[in-house]
């Protein structure tokens, strides 16, 4: 049983996660700013004794070294985690991310912590050729701040690893979709479409091929590659094996909601700047531990949609 | 004819890159905090009267947005630039690397200057296995908090290329040497031999191998790649087409002092932690622009022996 400490723990991702450690018989902490996390979201985690929630920013960083104490495991998902924005605010991705990760880092050194898990992201790939794109591919070039700044996190847990001893997991996820589920295409496409049944209106020219996974396959597989352990450094793809166009998902948005919208799509082939065209990740490694998705992409959109109908308060949230 | 601001300019490579760029008609400004620059290093460049000398901080962002002003092409060489300190202070290299340059970019953007390049390191590479290591090689694994820094500088700029419409040129180096070197292995080597000639101590095996590019050369190779242009973002490794032994550098050293040390290794064969036993660039595409070094490893060695005879003050500068 580990002590686990997950940072943005009452996120989408964070929250679920919690729920599934704790269903494990392990201890479980989560350390969440409530930037975008959200209190309801761990209404079930406190039902277990073993769960403590406390209110903090990783950027705190005298906070985070005192709240660490104890732990043995850190699970780092505390993030900006929406891609689209990085030009709006340039210091965003770079603060939250790049310098955030390098406070949990440090803080987990001067604890004497040596296991993290990290939640990276597709986007570090950039625009690959090879498709899917394999953890080893060719070196890539950043076209958003989003993937500067969490390729930047994985470079600095390397340098922990080599210079500290410490053990990692770091995981490139596709998005993911489910319960609580708070920002992204299904998101975006439902509240449009519950503004105006009569049009759609779509960032790029929807051909833009995408791969998802469900909230609670990603949970499985992030639990799989730590049973499995590492000596040093293991990256991980996650993801599906299998991609949809966003014109399609549209459809099964809209097929879903009994509506038949006017898509309007734009011109050229990227939903905003650094946007990659085609996300598909190779998922052999991550399958060789003995995880496999249980949830095909479009199975995800449905019980995202369900969810969000049973939970319109979720709007209310966020703009 | 660009008016050129170079960050770290009374630094080693930057001074030398002032006295290149004022000597094909350039206007140059060296902005340095000083910290490893070396107010002699401008004396040449002092002399044109196209030089400006800034004394200033890449972390003091209002300084540097203002300073910047009226430039129209960035040379960013300003840096902590010593990849074996990592451990001992593990905020260092991403203070003066990751933010350094994040401040670089934004001040730029500010500015409305588009053109940058960028000194990264063949240290971005890791431990590769395919060798000599190309530009678009595998995905790589970090292994020491410099190349960490560096990798997240550059991915910076190309979020900022993507972003912003930057113009970037990239220029991954291996160790350069010349006149003004003052820190490496062969300043290193000359010290030890001054203090006692009769042991020359080396860090690691001696077996690493690695390659080295004289700052001339070094200089020729960004300006020859400055002028090919690039319509977004180009990297290149600058190197030579052979690399040495650190053995067979320590014997050059010896011989050219006339010494017969006894040759001290340890064991393993990293010098350091996270150093790379095998550096060796393949250097085709910057070859490609119509550059080529006029030095080999030896030449470039003796020439920085004898510079360093001629200016031994520099061992007081230094510690």
């Amino acid at each position: 049983m580990f002590n686990y400490f997950v940072t943005g723990g009452a996120g989408f991702i964070g929250s679920n996660l919690c729920d599934f450690l704790l269903s494990k018989g392990h201890k479980v902490t989560s350390f969440d700013n409530y930037s975008t996390g959200n209190k309801r979201f761990l209404d079930l985690a406190k039902e277990f004794k073993n769960f403590t929630d406390i209110r903090g920013d990783i950027l705190d960083f005298d906070n985070l070294v005192e709240s660490m104490s104890g732990h043995d495991f850190i699970i780092h998902l505390a993030a900006n985690a929406d891609v689209r924005f990085g030009t709006q605010d340039t210091s965003r991705d770079l603060n939250a991310n790049t310098i955030g990760t390098y406070n949990v880092l440090e803080a987990m050194r001067l604890n004497d912590i040596k296991n993290i898990a990290f939640s990276s992201t597709g986007s570090v790939y950039g625009d690959q050729e090879i498709i899917p794109i394999t953890e080893d591919c060719s070196f890539p070039i950043q076209t958003s701040f989003y993937g500067a700044s969490k390729l930047a996190g994985e470079s600095l847990i390397e340098a922990f690893v080599t210079g500290f001893d410490f053990k990692a997991l770091i995981f490139r996820f596709v998005s993911i979709l489910g319960q609580r589920y708070s920002h992204g295409h299904v998101f975006d496409f439902y509240k449009k479409l519950k503004n105006d049944s009569s049009r759609l209106e779509i960032l790029g020219n929807g051909k833009q091929k995408k791969s998802y996974l469900h909230v609670h396959d990603c949970c499985e597989a992030i639990y799989a590659a730590i049973e499995n352990g590492t000596d040093s450094i293991d990256i991980y793809n996650l993801g599906t094996n299998e991609y949809v166009e966003v014109l399609e998902s549209a459809k099964v948005i809209s097929n879903y909601l009994s509506l038949t919208p006017k898509i309007i799509v734009q011109k050229g082939e990227r939903g905003w700047i650094g946007d990659n065209p085609f996300i598909f990740l190779d998922t052999k490694k991550i399958n060789s531990v003995g995880w496999a998705p249980s949830h095909s992409i479009e199975s995800g959109i449905l019980k995202t949609l369900i969810w969000l109908e049973e939970n319109e308060w979720i709007f209310n949230e966020r703009d």
